[in-house]
């Protein structure tokens, strides 16, 4: 293999989350070698985030046909982790705007092999649509909110559930929300104690402390086992 | 008198708003010297906003008696305008922290003449405080929101009332939170539609916001007789 | 109806305002579906803003005829809201480069069936133009006050009418005046009190305040009985 | 009792945390008659945060001797919550520059009743001081990171554990890491997946956050018994 | 003389403006030390800007009566410069609270021997008060405005006059007000054609400007033979 | 003529400048019916600024050669203004990656009958290009600088010269260049006294504040007679 | 030759650093008449930065073939400067999405005749990759970082060399990492002494500060003789 | 030894430079007792940087006696390291203003056992002081640039040097120079190649950049033996 990049392939031994390819920004044509690379080889699970679907198109059919392709989360992946038989995951969002985002957590879950409900449309404007929900809500593990704007959803979920929460501001919006950083503020000012936040958009990131909290909750999954060393383990 | 001021004293005459001292960055000797000037002298009600306590003390006792003066507002004022007989405007805050701008809102409103509750420690986090007092909130004509930190609560209320709503963002804070910037754009990014946002810690201009909706509801107050020229009056 | 937006058609009940389709930044076909649900059942009025002509050619000519779309504004309603019968609204805008928020703001209120008047070219370096238009200003209840750049016309409006007045900032110009930021700052500095302001470009927003305001002078809509609970009413 | 603050005493029923007086920007008066409120009445444990010495210190001496005051952390509590006896939870730290963050986070951790473990000086500059200790931090349930100017720590701990990572910007250093923003980004970006991030100097936050994750694994604590309604519990 | 600082004597005969001392954040020791080398050297006019009044009082009274310090500009200086014989600077100002940067620009003006009138008060919330005196201003050679919060004066004045414009923002004001970058970011926005901007509270240099274009009207002051090249003239 | 916009004709009699078409964000049939209408009637001297080589090019081609278009500064006029007999001005650039810039100011003073001399390349990292052309810039009365990046090269021209100086920061550049705002502080921050700043890219801007000098040097162009009234004159 | 540029020739003499031709920003029709020149024209070393693809291409192809063109990092160049037969200069990278600044410095060093090795994905979340190449980047005398993110690289690799190291920040990256001002903050936060920080993406920029380093450590290259003087060399 | 901080010891050996202490915002009783340890301790030589003089005044005055104080640059130091007998460093300012930081740099570097020269007063605006002091800047090894408002020193110090040019932002100035954001992206984006900034008033890291370059040319000091590994040397 020859696409030019170095894994970190001990990534789940120490820390229990396989390596991702994060696409954005990485030329087409190193992509694309990776796709054919991964799509050819199996035993080796990865997930690409950020994927174009104009690249992910330019694959051979019969490979394309190797990876699940999801267009509104640019998420891709082939095999999937072993399922994660413990937890449950709610993503709540504000609204549809934000499901470029809800979607890219809720597939990096199902990639990471962890159940997980998506609950749309919370946004606190309408608070009914939430209030009807938490105690389903609150029947999950771990919560995940997406919200972009002034992301109230944020506060008002974390001030109602025991529930460790990870919080994504998302870019949607324009004038003093565009670009993510009011949502970002919002969420980090919030009153509700306790809530973590990720950066702007980062749907993946907020899975990812999902899985570490519930690999907390029911055990590291196969293959971690870290030993505290900054050497290769 | 002789205090340097040209005071555009036609302000009443033009938009019904009397004119104000903000007394924040005017040397300590120009504000004493315009309070013994107001204090001496009957029939011009004024009001000083952000007026230091130490500053209003060094007033000799006799002088200090004239003026009704508040600390946490910092707000002085001798005679009040008529009372406006008409209409109620709600204060509502997220927390006691936010008090030095409910209560700039709250005694400018009185110096207006205009009736006005407070409702404070509404801050979203725990809903029901808000969820209690929303029927006495919508029972009044204008509906101020005072908040800081991500400023949820102007969502939450602006949602749940027709009324007009003109929201405050607060210093309150600190971190991202610090100087106010992140309400300000909360609440100027809000889901919930048609709120009217003021600059932060301008309690005096909210209560001004609400005068004008009053006068629109009510009559122009006596004296306002806009001609819509450029011209002095 | 299977668009996958959870609706709060709970809105006019509690605030006297349907909800609007923001299209900004939602998925074309999305979007599609909506115009082709709305336009096909009638009975239920409902706007759509920042909604690009290039999409909305994308209907077939006989739904586009059941549609009034306006391109500059980004606009498009079908059926209209009930004329609401008292109160008109001025729109006050300093140049025609401000139109696509200017005329956002107008077409907003007359699909809420308010009367409005629009006044374009008052921008404040050729003072002249806004003096002559003052009077027929002020004959309307509630003033929207779009401009960008240095905003300036914000402060002379605000000091010349004791009507409410909303403002919007809009993102015209260059330089330091790009995407808004100072045309907003400008205006939440005003030295004229009591102004309330609105996001950047956000005409939609300005015209539900002065909505807001109309229903307080008039009366609430039909249909609208806020109850002050946040369960669903 | 007549402090004029509307507490939210079912916050433990919602959500498993005590609500904690955050004193920073609230009138001395006012804090001083909490303290006496809470120094005299035994069975309400809470939690001060932000408490200056000055202010403490003017507390009659009795009073001051019913409180366990910290003053780099400058917390105060007098009856902590029952021991939580499950758990641990790491503080690290890159430097003692940064003490009043980290001791305000393990100072919480304390009064919850939850068990915990400071490790200073473990800047990445000198990587051989965290190599020596990642054994020991692995050997806690949930990490809490705490750093300021590049907050390079964040990431380098979060690449050798699996554990859940709350990490805590602190507003130490000057010109481009004053006050904090570029310590708060650089851990909202970090490399290493699954951060939770709290506010600049949050460190009462990062410890809710750890508090929520150790509910999570070892059930929630007695009196928190969310029932999923944003009416009072 | 053994001040440490090495003085751009050359200054004037390069662009006809002498070398001033900004004593902002020099050592208090290094000021005294100029201030008695001035005080007692003849024929060396110098000006002193941002000299802080306490310090200038650690003066001897002798020293002290050598000067003539003004202490709301800051602003000291022993001997002047010859009188400028021709032309007129106006300062217009939009309120009392811009005092210590409008009369920086006009002691300035007065040490560099040029005439010059303030007009201060001339919000334009109040349009009445500049409109009755631009015949007045305008009969000067130069402008400099002078204003804060939303800088619309700068505008208002840049659409009434043919003459040189500058404006110096102010860090008058408080919230997005605070500091002047609103107030500069409006001005450089403006929409009057021709202004030339100077930094926050720069009324010195403000000044400079006006200096620079009397003597491109009416010649190069005495000294000043500049002959275009870097070496010392 | 139903062009939509209404001019500000009054403009050149209040301050000697005449109205200019900024086309940037104005519709592209808007701009196409106003080059038409002043194509087609001589007598009314008009300059369109940003405007788009492939907009003009949609003229046809009888009316393109009624206009002296210049793609670079992207600049269109017919007739000129009168050739104003006196004065001399001075376009000094950093680059030719600033000539966009350069040519808006030089292309302005000409439609303004302004003579003018462009200097390009002098950026001070190569000191002796500036050095060897000092003596023929201080041949002109006004010198326009006109820099991107650190723009350092106004301070170096203002240390050099006794001329009114007006800069114009540059969008050129990437990283913390990019935008302008860099070049934009720094010549706001310049340690040569008496620069006036425009706002970024402004070259139309600076060519109208030299013309503002010359008139003051010359005296007023034909037609200019301002009353200093903020009526119509 | 016509080209419109004014090249600084005596720049090598003054700093041993030949110019450069920064394309950005540049018109298509200066670029390709300057890649005619120098491809025409033998003896002239001259380095292309940010040169396009497509631009390039458009050259005849016996001119492309006259030049090394790289398309990852948009450098071109013909002619190299001779070798300098001493010194090695390490690039250190993050990741490959840094490769169009890291083979920027790498390509800049080539042409200036200096041997360099590249070190790609050291990213410090998988700390392993770093540390087992730490002895062969400190086998070179001056160290490039090129990171984006958090940028946390530039801190290890701080701390674990003695060599003069030089951290270009890229603008790799979303939400609070987009544009890279948070990996420059992070850079110059940094917590390790000493490091030299470029512009973002400033591979150039890099490769020149190596150069003057070897330069020093080995003796100025051939025709560089400078004399201090701010006259033509 | 009980000052609670757990030094880096091994610095010296990894990077050749001893680990310093950072006096700004650590508590004062853990800097007196630092000064007393290392007071009373031979062979140890330590620096302490923003250390506030009215701390150390609170040591015994013999004390005092064991450390060599500058009160302008804060630094104290008792042993230096041994005299590096190879290279010079010259320090240039551009004012007295930037004092504080260009004898942090110096001093520092005299603590490192380094040579330096110190050259104050070489502004641009005043381009002969510099000019007739580059051939004697010229005759050292690595030139430290220290400016703050517009810093356009460090350009055309960068443009007449082949040098390696490290360069310091200061804090000095006011509006937009204040705090030091235009100086820092001033020298960033300047247009003279290969010039390695440090952060905002970081007098300190300019001389440890210095310090590895001399060291990369005359051979490192005694004690430093880098292994290349992250693990204790």
């Amino acid at each position: 293999m020859d696409h030019g990049i170095l894994f970190d392939h001990a990534r789940t031994a120490r820390i229990g989350l396989p390596e991702a390819v994060f696409c954005e920004g990485k030329p087409r044509e190193a992509l694309l070698e990776l796709l054919h690379h991964f799509g050819r080889n199996q035993g080796h699970p990865i997930l690409f985030t950020r994927l174009e679907e104009d690249i992910f198109r330019h694959l051979p059919e019969d490979l394309q046909a190797r990876y699940d392709y999801h267009a509104l989360s640019r998420t891709a992946f082939g095999e999937r982790m072993p399922d994660f038989p413990h937890g449950r995951v709610a993503v709540v969002s504000a609204g549809t705007a934000d499901g470029f985002v809800t979607w890219e957590a809720a597939r990096t879950l199902t990639y990471l092999g962890i159940q997980n409900t998506v609950f749309e449309d919370c946004g606190v404007a309408g608070l009914w649509r939430l209030a009807d929900r938490i105690p389903a809500i609150n029947a999950h593990d771990v919560i995940i909110v997406v919200a972009g704007l002034d992301a109230a959803l944020a506060s008002v979920v974390g001030g109602l559930t025991p529930r460790p929460v990870f919080c994504v501001p998302t870019s949607v919006g324009y004038g003093v929300a565009g670009r993510g950083a009011t949502a970002l503020n919002s969420m980090l000012a919030s009153c509700a104690p306790g809530l973590g936040i990720l950066n702007i958009d980062n749907g993946y990131g907020a899975a990812c402390a999902a899985a570490r909290v519930l690999h907390a909750i029911h055990g590291l999954p196969e293959g971690c086992s870290p030993e505290g060393s900054p050497n290769r383990n």
